[in-house]
């Protein structure tokens, strides 16, 4: 199982990707989708748009998980998150890609056990978890590989949930 | 000239198509995409990019007005409508449109002369400036020809304003 973690946002979409292999939890790639504020609107939505796509087709995901952020978030800042989102989500439905939301406070709670873990130490467990040289950098790349990790440590639970709704 | 103007949102955006033909501003379409609540967020979005591309390919605008809606959104609609205008924004960067945001009180103002006009006095306002048989419906729909007549109001007055700019 292969997903792909993103991290919203018009000026910096962090990205991750995460991989079950036998059994374990791996880093495929991950890294920041940046975008000038001097350019046109339009034009760093495709930016981020083509590199979503570009990612989805390289790494062939099975699904995608995205950091939902509505606290801390006012109008002005949750517009600009939503047109980033926005795009992010077409260049899924292209693919018939199953997009997962979850909190910042659910990233958290299934990377760290607690959904109150300061950014750094969000950084070094995802760094645990999957083995890493070093903490991953900058912080929106990070988060977005906790919430792929987050992701492919729901899925297996969800998965099993339906299994036991429709066997019930 | 022709100006797409959008009126984007998540379950209801509205399209209007203006042209200025010898000096009348003329109706050529209008109307609103419309998704399911039910519908998966990513397919919501695909549809209004989708149906948004089709309406640029068709009338092959030269610009598209965007109605740019901050006071009375929440964070919450905020995102929803966030999405819905990176979307369409999207499907105007891929074809190297100009996109342009005008708040509801400049369309009022250009519209009927009042930025603070009721809906209805808009949509009679579009009926008469677009020489209609009727006030346009739904809302969504008077909306975006509203925004749409606005842009190709204030276009001349931008490029004399720019020409004033480079002589002077």
């Amino acid at each position: 199982m292969i997903v792909l973690g993103i991290d919203p946002g018009l000026a910096n979409t962090g990205f991750g990707v995460v991989a079950r292999r036998r059994g374990r939890l791996v880093a495929l790639d991950g890294g920041v989708i940046t975008t000038a504020s001097a350019m046109a609107g339009e034009l760093r939505l495709k930016r981020i748009f083509d590199a979503v796509t570009e990612l989805i087709a390289s790494h062939e995901p099975d699904a995608v998980a995205l950091e939902n952020l509505y606290f801390g978030a006012n109008v002005g800042s949750a517009m600009a998150v939503g047109q980033a989102r926005g795009v992010v989500l077409l260049a899924a439905g292209q693919r018939g890609l199953g997009c997962h939301d979850y909190t910042p406070q659910q990233v958290k709670s299934a990377v760290c056990g607690s959904g109150r873990a300061a950014k750094d130490q969000v950084a070094r467990m995802v760094q645990t978890l999957l083995s890493l040289p070093e903490p991953p950098r900058p912080d929106h790349a990070a988060d977005a590989l906790a919430v792929a990790l987050c992701h492919a440590n729901h899925a297996p639970l969800q998965r099993a949930a339906a299994l036991a709704g429709a066997s019930a």
